[in-house]
């Protein structure tokens, strides 16, 4: 390992919060120095349990992020927040919250915080939530929170990357149960219906129920929780901390944490691997071959299926 | 070309409607036909052009859709409407949906309505909705209307699809310009406000005003016009298509349409190409390789670069 890598791992490792940031800069940038950092940080992971946090705009999460921070830290565990934005590059609002949040346990070694943009597109970046992830777990943060703004697909994501997901909604907001239902009914772990002191809180949580109780599920399986609380105040933190007690309760008894965290390596390996395969594609003749070939297949002078056979019999040359 | 293909094919390009849902169903299945099917139909493609419209859920995209369907209709164009739910696989609202729409243009030939679930992941399903599209573009269809629910990286997505893509907003959801700014700015082509007869339309339309002028454009580069409709009374829907046609119009002058198809050609050959790859990774030992190597590194026993190195030299064997 370079002496450079060798030192900021080995000041991750002790959790100097200067090194962290800069390791999770360096996962940000897809620096080539990754790759020793990774395995130098390998052996000290796999210890954090990774709560995941998700809602439409407008739910409450940073507030409820910051709320679960203080009634983790009130009992002594370490807590480190990843806040990742999925529309990157646009991450200015992120940030000022960040910054805002940050102020706060600015003298709180044991909370660290960090906004990330995430690009993920076709495993382009899609490593880099696992990665930074992999340093604040191996940085020796006893819980990781990490939160993500929007509805769809990135929000769907996020429960492949956390032991435990939680699907935050909030009342008077026409769509917040609609998104639920459009995808993450099925990676709930626990609901909360944040601002649960407003008009409709009661209409929100009867439909999370309704929407729960018609889900199939066997005797042994867990069943989403659903947890009131008014962030902002702190109102419900507590409650939200035991249910994610039990949730993690479960997941060890069952077995399913082995089971979620395999997955989870296996999606890191296979989006390296894709992404390595990709470079070689693109390596083929500097980027001309699938120039030439797009080019063909815009214009129906070609098809996708024979232009990508083309590629891969160059690949293999 | 097997003759179920072929007969597939040739009634496709006759536009036959019960040929052209045989074909996209087959999309979604990924049948081993495709790749004929798409060679058939790839000489025949690259002549509709392809409109894209999304934004939030419950500002009205299936309204506004079935808007744009009757004013291209009495134009005398023929539309083809692909809702994709990137959501998936809950799929039945769509469905519903489109059954109701489906029943209001249920004895005119040139239309053709079809709801698709896109399970897109790692490039998995990616290319199901270019597939469907160039199904619709062979049979015949002036103008694809490509529908899409949700804000995040499904939204932003759907502009790699289209030639021309309409952002919808309504007043009074106080995350539609909310999601606007966090991703899609950058990709509308046309703003439509619509449900423009209720309150806050004023305060809507000023913020995306504002919103669009702040970004720098080259003289010559296209300014995304905002339109306001009323899409459940027709309203606007005139002006839409004009603001359209003239988008239409730059993309012809400026070189980008031939630009846009190009990349987009480029993506779906890729997106092929790293689907072949990825089945030859899962091949190698039958998956036992890649499972092994993840439970070594969930455990902390390996790096994910490292198990990544392993996978690729059995590739290489």
């Amino acid at each position: 390992m370079g002496a450079d890598a060798s030192e900021l791992v080995a000041r991750t490792l002790r959790g100097e919060r200067r090194a962290v940031a800069r390791a999770i800069s360096l996962v940000e940038d897809g620096a080539p120095a990754l790759r020793e950092i990774m395995a130098g940080l390998a052996p000290r992971t796999g210890r954090a349990w990774i709560v995941g946090l998700t809602g439409s705009p407008g739910v409450g999460k940073s507030t409820s992020t910051n709320a679960l921070v203080k009634a983790l830290r009130a009992r002594g565990e370490s807590v480190g927040v990843l806040a990742v934005d999925p529309s990157s590059p646009f991450s200015g609002g992120a940030l000022l919250g960040d910054r805002v949040r940050m102020q706060e346990h600015a003298t709180d070694s044991g909370v660290f915080i960090r906004s990330m943009a995430s690009r993920g597109h076709l495993g382009g970046l899609s490593w880099a939530t696992p990665h930074a992830l992999r340093v604040l777990d191996a940085a020796g943060f006893d819980v990781i929170l990490v939160e993500t703004v929007g509805v769809g697909q990135a929000e769907v994501d996020i429960a492949g990357h956390a032991d435990t997901t939680v699907v935050l909604c909030a009342p008077g907001m026409g769509d917040s149960v609609q998104a639920a239902k459009a995808g993450v009914l099925e990676i709930a772990d626990v609901f909360v219906v944040n601002k649960a002191d407003r008009e409709g809180a009661h209409a929100t949580l009867r439909e999370l129920r309704q929407m729960v109780s018609q889900v199939d599920r066997g005797p042994e399986e867990w069943k989403p929780p659903i947890v009131s609380t008014v962030a902002a105040k702190g109102e419900g933190a507590g409650e939200l901390v035991e249910r994610l007690d039990e949730h993690l309760a479960y997941l060890r008894g069952s077995g399913e944490l082995d089971h979620r965290r395999h997955a989870r390596a296996r999606e890191e390996i296979e989006a390296i691997v894709l992404s390595a395969l990709r470079e070689r594609v693109g390596d083929v003749h500097g980027h001309a071959a699938l120039d030439k070939l797009a080019g063909e297949v815009a214009t129906g002078h070609g098809d996708p299926y024979s232009a990508a056979d083309t590629l891969l019999a160059a690949l293999e040359r």
